[in-house]
């Protein structure tokens, strides 16, 4: 009996590609959308197409952007001599809203991650290399992930990046502000402890 | 500063539609898509203005379908005299999901909710009272959900139904197999004891 009609399943399929999406969200989803009016449905399927379209890499730092060079890299109160070092393009938002931070970004655009195969000549380095001979940037603020790729990647950059005459520095890890000692983990812990600074 | 690109916020907001999906989820799926193959994120696309163009609602039995008759109604195996009436179509899937019913199926299309303002008059009932009269219909099976409204349309349906002379049956409630004793609700568990059977 064709429990799911084609048409409906080519969407649950497409949707299950998504982070997080399993098979129920999705059958949830496309459900929703059949309940939709039309236009909503259409405006989502156009909001897909158009963000391809428009969107790619700043040619300068790599991140995701409408213009480009993107709008971090033409700001002109940024400070140039303060550079933060991501992953990806949405790691930028995080450190955005601490508002915290008035650099500028270089987006790497992944980790060294030898299980996937992944080495430093796959990510966006060589342009960053090319950005810290310019000689404007003073500090670079590792900013990876606080996971083993990402530890691996910070690693790897100090060591690049310290013989062109910057700073190199990485995010603090310790306690998360709010949280219970109890609930830390040993490793986090330990960072806490390593990273302790005096009053 | 702007942290997200329009195009990429447009597609966050139509996403954030979705059911089960908040800021981050939406925010999380549109920064895959734009990580994507542009063929990918252009069949998902294509999917949902498909979905839309190719699928409505069966003129027999209310039921989401590509083809109409909806294959339930047409095919010639399943037992005319005993009808399952739900919701929502996607409340099939989990009864066929059991290989135990082989009747046909009617689609209400939503519940009797006073507080959302949906009457008996909103919902499909018409076209079933129809299909009652043809005469060939034994059994009603009423298989809204077990919650309020559920509840209340099931009790609505059975006074509207049992005149026509049909028998009208409602879905056990009670314990969920391999549940609990100990964490089972006062209601379940008062309607688990209400309709406990003998060996």
């Amino acid at each position: 009996m064709g429990e799911i009609a084609e048409p409906v399943a080519r969407l649950i399929e497409s949707f299950k590609k998504l982070p997080g999406i399993g098979a129920k969200s999705a059958q949830r989803m496309a459900f929703h959308i059949l309940k939709m009016e039309r236009e909503e449905a259409e405006e989502m399927a156009g909001a897909i197409v158009d963000m391809k379209t428009r969107i790619g890499h700043c040619s300068v730092c790599g991140n995701l952007t409408d213009v480009d060079p993107c709008r971090f890299c033409t700001h002109p109160a940024r400070d140039e001599r303060l550079l933060c070092i991501v992953e990806e393009s949405h790691n930028i938002l995080p450190i955005e809203n601490t508002h915290a931070f008035e650099g500028r970004y270089h987006v790497l655009m992944g980790t060294i991650s030898p299980l996937k195969g992944v080495g430093p000549d796959q990510l966006n380095v060589k342009p960053l290399i090319d950005r810290l001979q310019s000689g404007t940037v003073e500090e670079v603020i590792v900013a990876t992930n606080p996971n083993v790729e990402g530890e691996t990647t910070a690693l790897y950059l100090s060591k690049l990046l310290k013989p062109l005459g910057v700073r190199v520095t990485r995010l603090a890890m310790g306690l998360p502000v709010g949280g219970d000692l109890d609930y830390a983990d040993a490793v986090t812990m330990s960072k806490a402890l390593e990273g302790r600074r005096e009053f």
